[in-house]
């Protein structure tokens, strides 16, 4: 089976492959883009992405979305973390943070997946706290300013094995990992 | 001609609905939702609204999208406009802003439409400054934070014909009926 991850992230593809290397699949990244829509659910986000590119493919495709939701900022930035980090990035965060108590926030992912004849959407999350300043230099994105529970470190002070005994992302794709072994006996 | 608008915002209909009001055309609310992509720029994203919209209709369609541009936050909350403000909210924005001193905005509008057989994207565009406090009541999202040159109140202490005057989307469906004008004759 040819399986496609839709992604312009080779660290995302890297790290999917590693966790589905065991199953007997030729797990590729598409050639196409990741098409997304606005929504306020990483779900809808990443099942419209996984719709759009099997449209074009005709072949089985993956796609997640991720995003950090803070709590005390209502879930922002969310499914817009790329655009935020991108604009206010680690700094601006922590200024809406400023002398804010509640410092709780998780990691989310949404993976989308249609193997025909089937279709899938998991979900894997992380929660933990915000920091007050950016620790460590591993990492993306909000990683410097993100603690998981049950450690004291940012993840981007973790090397990468570390970082997905953790991870949203990783989660998700062990889940899924395990949705194919099930269902196509791989 | 019958002309759709594909917005849920009464508010923006109205608006609109009385720029184009000379025009022989009946402007009528489309009665399927805006379909948004994530995407930086306005244009992209007003532009496949209407794709979208007039692949489903089959009719002529328009469609706005619209946002605050912040100089000092890299142009943040920008296309996100409406969930930010959902989320962060004015006080979000002014936390951010707090000991900024260069307060530059402004809001813009892009105006896709497709009146077969010719497409069009327009822009409406108006600067000015982020107040260091809410005030007025009136308009709504981030108005009562923002003073057009020219001006000393915020669009939230303007009457809604005080604001069409500068009105980023105002002047964009203004450019739309003239653009009517010259090319059906209406």
């Amino acid at each position: 089976m040819r399986l496609y991850l839709v992604t312009s992230n080779e660290h995302k593809y890297q790290e999917a492959k590693k966790i589905l290397e065991d199953l007997d699949i030729l797990f590729l990244k598409a050639p196409i883009g990741k098409f997304e829509i606005q929504a306020d659910s990483l779900r809808t986000v990443a099942w419209s992405a996984a719709l759009h590119a099997y449209k074009i493919l005709r072949e089985a495709v993956v796609v997640d979305d991720s995003g950090l939701f803070i709590e005390a900022l209502k879930g922002f930035p969310g499914v817009y973390s790329n655009y935020v980090f991108r604009t206010l990035g680690i700094e601006g965060i922590l200024k809406l943070m400023r002398n804010v108590e509640d410092r709780r926030a998780c990691f989310k992912t949404a993976l989308a997946a249609i193997v025909p004849p089937l279709d899938v959407v998991l979900e894997g999350e992380v929660c933990g706290t915000i920091t007050s300043e950016p620790l460590g230099k591993g990492g993306f994105g909000f990683d410097p300013i993100f603690v998981p529970e049950g450690e004291r470190r940012t993840f981007a002070q973790m090397s990468v094995d570390e970082k997905n005994k953790y991870s949203h992302r990783a989660r998700a794709f062990r889940l899924f990992a395990r949705w194919l072994k099930e269902n196509f006996k791989l």
